[in-house]
C-alpha cells in the first residue's frame, strides 16, 4: 500500500495584524478566510492575554467575528499533556466544525506547540492557525510543523507533525516581550546564521545587541530595516530546510545544530534555562568543538562566543558539570537520530558538517576550552572547581 | 510553503504466524524484518495472552528474540487516555530505539487503536507493527491508518492518522473469538459487499453463518476456500477504497457506509451494543431508507436484512427510539463532514451513491418501516410502543 500526501502551510508577514483597519486576518491567507459574522475559538497566552488581550478583543469586534476565549498559562513548566485535554474540553464546548472554524492560537512556543497537538489529535486533525508572540513563536515555533508537550523527563516526548494552516508574523507582540526571551529567540536565528549564513550572522553582530533593546519594534528606519531583514531571512532559511524534510525523514538535519546536546540540558536545568539558552549552550561547546578539528579559526570561534555574549545568551551552565551528562546526551540524541551521532558541526561561519565519530574523550576536552572561553567573556556562572574531574568520571 | 509525504505500508497474509517454524514475522515484511537477538516491545491484550500468550511466547523464545511484554485490558469501557499512557510509559522503561525497534501490538481493534495513537505520538513517530485477533481487527482496524481513543462521550475523538509499517494476517487467533465478535466483524464485510461487491455478499449468505460456527478455522476445504476467500477480498476491496483517500480528505468516503448514525447509537448504546452491531443497525436503517428511495428493491431490502439476522447481527436497538436520537447523530457527522451529509446510500446489493438532503421526516419514516421488518425477522429487542411517536417529536 502506498500513498502520497500534499500538505501545504502559509507564513503570512503581517505587521500590524491586530490594528482595527488590518484586513490581514481576513483575507491574508486565501485558505484560512474570515468573514463578518464568523465564529472562532481564540486560545491566548494568559500573559499575552493580560498585556494583549483588549486591542485583540476590539478587533475581533470591529469586524464582527464572535470569539470564544481560553486564556491558558501557557510556559515550559506547564506544558503537559493537561494543557492539551484544557483546549480538547474548549473545542468539544464550542462545538467546533471542522475544516470551517479553525481554531486560533495566540500565544509563545509552549502555546503553539499545545494547541497544535490538541487540534492535530481532535477528530484526528481539526485546522489551526498560529499568532506567534514571541521571537522564538515568529522565527521557530511558529514556521515548521512540529506540535508537542514534554512527558516525564522527555522534553516534547509527545507530539505530532502537523502544520497550521496558516502563521501570522507580527512583530508588535515583541514589544512587550522581556530581554531575557529576546535573545532567546536570537539565539535560533544565531543557530540559523552559523550554519548557514554568514550575512545574517552580521547583521547579528551590527544590530542584535540594539535589537533588544529595540525589542524588535524599529524605533529608527535603521532598526526596522534591520528588525524585518533579521525576522524575515531567519524564517527563509528555516523554510528552505523545512521543505524537503518536513517529516523528517532524513535525519541528518542542519536544523538540528545546537539540538544534540540541548534538550537534556535543557530539562536537567528546568526552569534555569530557556529554550534558546540551551541550544546556545550546545552551540557553544559544538563551536569550540569545531575549532579543536580545525573546521572553525580561532578568530571566527572567538566572534561567535563574543557575539552569544553580546546577545546576553550563556556559554556556560552547571549542569555540564554533572558528571556524564553530555554522554548521556548524545547517547538520546543518537536513539533519536536511528542509531548514529548524525551531528551537525560548523564549518567556518555559516556553513556545516555532519559527523558520527565524537567521542566522551573529545566533548570532554571541548568542555575544559569552553570553560576556559567563557572565563575570558566573563561569564561566570557557578562552580567550576571539580568540572573536569567529574566530566572524566563520566 | 508546499510539501509531499510519501506513506508506505504492507498488509501481509500470515497464517500459522506463531507456528514454531513460520519466518513471516521474521522476513515477511522488507521494511520490518526482525533478527535473532533483536528485542521487542510486544503490547498484547490481556485476553489474548492469556489464550494465546503461551505459543506466542514459545515462538519468541525458539527465535531468539527477547520480548518485552505489556499485557492490557484493552476493550472498548477502557479506551482511553490512561491506556495510552501505559504504552507511553513503557515505550520510555523499554527505552526504545526509534526506527529500528518497532513496537509490536497483539489484540483486537481497540488495542491496535490505542498503540498506534502511542507509537505515533512517542517521538512525534515511531514504527509499530499489527497483529489483529479479531475479525474487526484483521478486516478494518488493522488495515487502515487510523488510531484513536474516546474522549467524554466522543467516540474515537483523539487520534491520528498513522500506518503501522506492517500488519499481519493470521486467522488462527480467531479460534478462541465468541460468536458474537465473530458477527461483529462480519458487519463490517458486510458493509463492503453492501456498497461495492455482489460476489462477497454471495458468499456470505452462501457461508458467512457457517463460518460463525466455524470461526474461520477452516474445517473443511469449501471453508477453508470460503473463509480466505471473504477476509482477502474485505481486506482488498478495502484497502482499494483507502488508497486514494488515506487521510480522508475527501469526506465522500463509502466505507463511511454505516457510519453515519453508527457512532453516535454506539457511544449512547454502551456497553450494550459492539461496534459492528451498531454499524449494522445503522445499515439495516440506510437499507430501509434506499428500499423508499427506490434504490433497493423490496426483495433485495428483505435479503439484506435476513442476512443480517442469520449473521446473528441486530436489526434495532432501543436506542433509536429515544427523541431525536437520529437528528443528533446526523448533525454530529455533518459536523464532521465539513457541513454536508454525505450520506453513502445503497444502490441494490454492491452499489451505492451519496447523498446530501436526508430530512427529519424521511429518518422517522424509515425507523417505522424498520421497525415492521425486524418484527418480521422475529427480532424483537425492547419495547416498541411509543417508539414513532417519541421519534416524531424530535
Ligand atoms: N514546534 C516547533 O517547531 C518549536 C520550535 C522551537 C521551540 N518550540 C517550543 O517552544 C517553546 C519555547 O517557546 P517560547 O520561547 O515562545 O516560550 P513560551 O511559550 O514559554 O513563552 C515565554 C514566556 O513569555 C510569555 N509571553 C509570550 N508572549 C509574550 C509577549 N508578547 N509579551 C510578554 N510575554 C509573553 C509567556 O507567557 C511565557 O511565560 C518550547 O517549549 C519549545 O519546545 C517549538
Ligand atoms: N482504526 C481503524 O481504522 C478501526 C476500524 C474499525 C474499528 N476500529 C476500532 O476497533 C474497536 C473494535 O475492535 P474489536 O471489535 O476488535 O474490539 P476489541 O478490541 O474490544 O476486542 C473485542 C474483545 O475480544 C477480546 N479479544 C481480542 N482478541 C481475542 C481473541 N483472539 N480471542 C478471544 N478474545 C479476544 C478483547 O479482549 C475484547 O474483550 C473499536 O474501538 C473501533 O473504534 C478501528
Amino acid at each position: 500500500m502506498e500513498a502520497i500526501k500534499q500538505v501545504r502551510y502559509h507564513v503570512v508577514e503581517a505587521s500590524g495584524l491586530f490594528e482595527p483597519d488590518s484586513t490581514l486576518l481576513l483575507s491574508g491567507c486565501a485558505d484560512a478566510p474570515l468573514r463578518p459574522g464568523d465564529r472562532r475559538l481564540v486560545v491566548i497566552d494568559s500573559t499575552v492575554d493580560e498585556l494583549h488581550g483588549e486591542r485583540i478583543t476590539r478587533y475581533f469586534d470591529h469586524h464582527g467575528i464572535t470569539v470564544t476565549l481560553l486564556p491558558l498559562r501557557a510556559d515550559e513548566s506547564v506544558k503537559r499533556w493537561d494543557l492539551v485535554t484544557d483546549v480538547v474540553d474548549a473545542m468539544n464546548d464550542f462545538g467546533i466544525d471542522r475544516r470551517r472554524e479553525p481554531v486560533i492560537a495566540i500565544g509563545g512556543g509552549v502555546l503553539l506547540d499545545v494547541v497544535g497537538l490538541a487540534a492535530s489529535l481532535y477528530r484526528r486533525g481539526t485546522p489551526y492557525i498560529r499568532i506567534p508572540t514571541t521571537l522564538v513563536g515568529l522565527v521557530d515555533a511558529g514556521v515548521g510543523v512540529k506540535t508537542g508537550v514534554n512527558y516525564g523527563q522527555g522534553k516534547n516526548r509527545l507530539g505530532t507533525y502537523a502544520p497550521a494552516v496558516a502563521t501570522f508574523v507580527d512583530r508588535s507582540f515583541l514589544s512587550t516581550l522581556d530581554a531575557r526571551h529576546l535573545a532567546n529567540g536570537l539565539a535560533e536565528i544565531l543557530k540559523m546564521a552559523l550554519i548557514k549564513s554568514a550575512e545574517l550572522f552580521g547583521l547579528l553582530e551590527d544590530f542584535g545587541p540594539l535589537l533588544i533593546e529595540d525589542r524588535f519594534q524599529g524605533s529608527t528606519p535603521a532598526l526596522e530595516t534591520a528588525a524585518r531583514r533579521i525576522v524575515s531571512e531567519a524564517i527563509h532559511l528555516m523554510l528552505e530546510e523545512l521543505q524537503p524534510n518536513l517529516w523528517e525523514q532524513c535525519l541528518e538535519r542542519c536544523v538540528d545544530y545546537g539540538h544534540t546536546f540541548s534538550p537534556t540540558i535543557e530539562m536537567e536545568a528546568l526552569p534555569e534555562l530557556l529554550h534558546g539558552e540551551a541550544v546556545t549552550v550546545d552551540m557553544a561547546l559544538t563551536t569550540v568543538l569545531g575549532r579543536m578539528r580545525g573546521d572553525v579559526t580561532e578568530h571566527q570561534a572567538q566572534r561567535v562566543l563574543a557575539l552569544m555574549d553580546r546577545l546576553r545568551l550563556p556559554l556556560w551552565t552547571d549542569v555540564l558539570a554533572r558528571p556524564g551528562i553530555l554522554d548521556g546526551a548524545l547517547a538520546d540524541t543518537v536513539r533519536h537520530r536511528d542509531g548514529q551521532q548524525r551531528l551537525p558541526l560548523p564549518v567556518g561561519i555559516g556553513h556545516h558538517r555532519f559527523v558520527n565519530d565524537v567521542t566522551p574523550e573529545e566533548l570532554n576536552a571541548a568542555l575544559r576550552e569552553l570553560d576556559a572561553a567563557r572565563r575570558r567573556t566573563g561569564q561566570d556562572i557557578g562552580p567550576v572547581a571539580g568540572l573536569v574531574g567529574a566530566g572524566e568520571a563520566a
